[in-house]
C-alpha cells in the first residue's frame, strides 16, 4: 500500500456504519467461482439468514447486486409497467426517489404527501387507494432524510383490501427495528447492508412475497431492466442454478458474516439495543437544550435527526466533529440542509460508548460555535441505569 | 468464523479471476463515509487508474456499482429511447443480451450475426448501418461465451460516418488485451472488474466520450432508470460530489488496488504476458491432439476455448479438476453446453505456473475418461523459451 493508512473513521450519520473487524475478514478471503458448489452452499444460508432479518418465510429472499437503491428500482421495475398507477407516500428524499422511479418506468403516479419530518396519514393513503385501485401501495418505513417512522401495522390489509401489492423501503430500519414482512403483510420489502446490518454498501436485500412473484407471471410486457429481472435472477439464486451475471462474491461473504452477527446477538436483542441508545441519546440531546427534529412518537431508533440551533455554521461544525473527533455525522438533505444532523446509531455503530462520545464532541464543537450547552451525558446516563 | 475455511480455488474459468492478496486486503480496510473527502481522493484515483486502462481521456469515466450487466444496461439505457435503432452484433450469449436488454428498453433491434466461434463481418455492419442510420452500433470486443476477439479497428469511423455511436462491451479484454477507447473511436465502453483486472466481481468500469455525454442531453424522456442514470451519477463523481447512491466503499478500495498493480506492471507489458500465456497455452492443447474451437486469427488471450473430444464427460471431468486439483474451469454455454471447455488465463491468473499446471491436470484428467493424450507441457515451454 503506497498511501498512509485511513483512519477508522467513526461513522455515526445516514450510513454506511461500523463495520465488525470479522466483516471486514470475511471479504477479505479468497475468491471461489460464482457457480462453486461451495459458493452455492454461501447463498443458501444468506438467504436463510436475510428470511430471519426480514421474518418471513418468502421463497424469493436475496440480495441485488447494486445498493438500496437498486433494491428500490428492482421492487418497482419487477411489478409496474407502463400505464400502471402507483400510490406513493412522499415525505422526505426517498419517497421522492421512488416516485421519480416509477415514473421514469412509464407508470402513473399519484402521490401522498405529507409535510417533510412528518408521518404519512392512513386516511389519505386509504382515500387514494379507494379512489385509484392502483397496482402497488409504495412507502418507505424509515425516511432516512427526515429520521421518521411509517407505523406499518394494518397497511398490508389495507393495500390488499385494494387489490394493490404493498412495496416498502427498509433501507434504514432492517436489522434496527422491527421490520416483520410477513405479519404486516408486505409484498416487497427491501434494503441496504450498510444501515443497522453493518455491512459496507453494495447489496440490497429483498423480499418478494408468492402474491409479488405471481404478478411477475402475469405482466403483459417484459420487465425494462434485464439486470434487475427478478424471474430471471431467482433462476440463479434457486434450485435451477443458471448463470444469470456474476455474482459479487466477496460482497456477499460480508453479508453472510453480517447477518450472522444479527442471528447471534438476536434479532428482538438488537432491536432493543438500538432503542435503548436512541432514547439515551435524546435524553442526552434534550439535557443539552437542543431540539429533534421529529416529534417523539414518529422517531426512527436508527437514524436521530436533531435542529441545528441558531447560528451554527453546519459545514464547519461537521468538519470539526470530523477532523477533531474522526466522528462523522449527516447534514441535512434538500430543504433540510443547514436545517438538521442526521445522527445514525445503527448497528455495530449504536452503542453506549458512541452515544457518550458524540454527546460529548457536539457540546464541546458547539462550544467553539459560540453556543454554551450544558452536557448531556448524564441524562443518557439515567436512561441506561433505569 | 464457524465454517471450515474455503479453498483459495485456482480461477482458470471465465471469471471471477485469481484476486492479489493486495487487493483483498484493501478491501478489508474499514469503511469509510461516501462524502468523506479522504473517499473522494480515492474516486478520483480510481478515475484517473480507469482512464490509463481504457486509454482515454474521456472525463466521464467511472465505475458503475453493479457487475459486468449492469454496465451493459448502463450503455444501453443512457443511449437508447423507446423507439430508437440499435444495430447490435451478435455472436454470442453476450450479443444476445445487449439485444435483449435494448428490446426491453423499447428499441428496434436489428441485428448482424456471425456463427457462434467467428467474428461478426464487417461488410454486414456497413450495410446495417447504411440501411438502418442506427442509434448506435454494440457488440461485444471479447465474447466470453466463444472466446472470439472482434477486431474493433475502424469500427469507431465506420458507425460515426452513419452517425451512430459505437457501443464496445470490453468485459473480458480490459486489462488483458489492447482496448484503446480513444484510438478506436469507441463512444461507450464498459468492463467488469473480475476478468483481466483481477478485482472480485461487483464492479463495471464504464467509459462515455464526449459524443455519448452529448446524446445524455438531447434525451427526449427520462432515463429509464434512475440507478443508472448518468447524467445523476456523473455528479457525484464530477466536481458537485452531490449524493445519488451510497457508493460501495470497500468495492472501490478493492479497484484501486487492482488498477494500481495494472499500473505498476504497466498496460503493454500486461497485454503481452497474456498473449505469451496464451500462445504457450494453446500449443499445449495442439500437441495434446485437442483442437481450439476459434480459428487463430480471432483467438481472445484471456479466454481459450476448447472442443471437448468425443466420448468425454464433461461435467464429471470439470468436477475431477476441481476436486482433484481445485482448479475450475468453464462449460460452454447455450447452444455450446458440452461441446467446448472455456480455459481464462485472465489477469493475476494469467501465469506460465497456470498454464503447465492446467495442460497437466487436463490431460490427466482425459486419461481418466479414457482419452490418452500426450503431455502437452514441452511444445509451451518451447513458447517460452521463443
Amino acid at each position: 500500500m503506497t498511501t498512509p493508512a485511513l483512519p477508522a473513521r467513526i461513522l455515526l450519520g445516514p450510513g454506511p456504519s461500523p463495520v465488525d473487524a470479522r466483516v471486514l475478514r470475511a471479504m477479505s478471503r479468497p475468491v471461489i467461482g460464482h457457480l462453486d458448489p461451495l459458493f452455492l452452499d454461501i447463498m443458501d444460508e444468506v438467504q436463510e439468514l436475510l428470511r430471519y432479518v426480514f421474518q418471513t418465510s418468502n421463497r424469493l429472499t436475496i440480495p441485488i447486486s447494486g445498493t438500496g437503491s437498486a433494491g428500490m428500482e428492482a421492487a418497482l421495475v419487477n411489478l409496474l409497467e407502463p400505464g400502471d398507477t402507483a400510490v406513493i407516500g412522499i415525505h422526505g428524499v426517498f419517497g421522492e426517489r421512488m416516485a421519480d422511479m416509477a415514473e421514469r418506468l412509464g407508470a402513473r403516479v399519484v402521490s401522498v404527501r405529507a409535510e417533510w419530518g412528518r408521518p404519512l396519514d392512513l386516511e389519505a393513503i386509504e382515500d387514494a387507494l379507494r379512489r385509484e385501485r392502483p397496482r402497488l401501495l409504495a412507502l418507505v418505513h424509515a425516511e432516512t432524510s427526515t429520521g421518521v417512522h411509517q407505523d406499518l401495522k394494518n397497511l398490508g390489509r389495507l393495500a390488499h383490501r385494494y387489490d394493490a401489492l404493498l412495496v416498502v423501503d427498509a433501507v434504514t430500519s432492517l436489522g434496527g427495528m422491527p421490520v416483520r414482512v410477513d405479519e404486516y403483510g408486505i409484498d416487497v420489502c427491501y434494503s441496504g447492508t450498510q444501515k443497522c446490518l453493518s455491512c459496507p454498501p453494495g447489496l440490497a436485500p429483498i423480499t418478494f412475497s408468492e402474491r409479488a412473484v405471481e404478478r411477475l407471471g402475469t405482466r403483459r410486457r417484459k420487465i425494462q431492466s434485464w439486470y434487475l429481472d427478478m424471474s430471471l435472477i431467482e433462476k440463479y439464486w434457486g434450485a435451477e442454478r443458471s448463470y444469470h451475471h456474476t455474482a459479487p462474491i466477496s460482497m456477499i461473504y460480508a453479508l453472510r458474516e453480517a447477518l450472522r452477527l444479527v442471528r447471534e446477538e438476536g434479532l428482538e436483542a438488537r432491536w432493543r439495543r438500538h432503542e435503548l441508545n436512541h432514547r439515551a441519546f435524546v435524553a442526552g440531546i434534550e439535557a443539552m437544550g437542543l431540539e429533534m427534529f421529529v416529534a417523539r412518537e414518529h422517531r426512527l431508533w436508527s437514524l436521530n435527526t436533531v435542529c441545528i440551533p441558531e447560528g451554527v455554521d453546519d459545514q464547519r461544525l461537521r468538519k470539526r466533529l470530523l477532523t477533531h473527533y474522526n466522528i462523522e455525522i449527516g447534514g441535512g438533505l434538500g430543504p433540510l440542509k443547514g436545517r438538521i444532523w442526521r445522527v445514525g446509531l445503527m448497528g455495530a455503530g449504536s452503542t453506549r460508548e458512541n452515544v457518550m462520545l458524540i454527546l460529548e464532541a457536539l457540546r464541546e464543537s458547539l462550544h467553539a460555535e459560540g453556543i454554551h450547552c450544558p452536557s448531556g451525558r448524564e441524562a443518557a446516563e439515567r436512561v441506561y441505569q433505569a
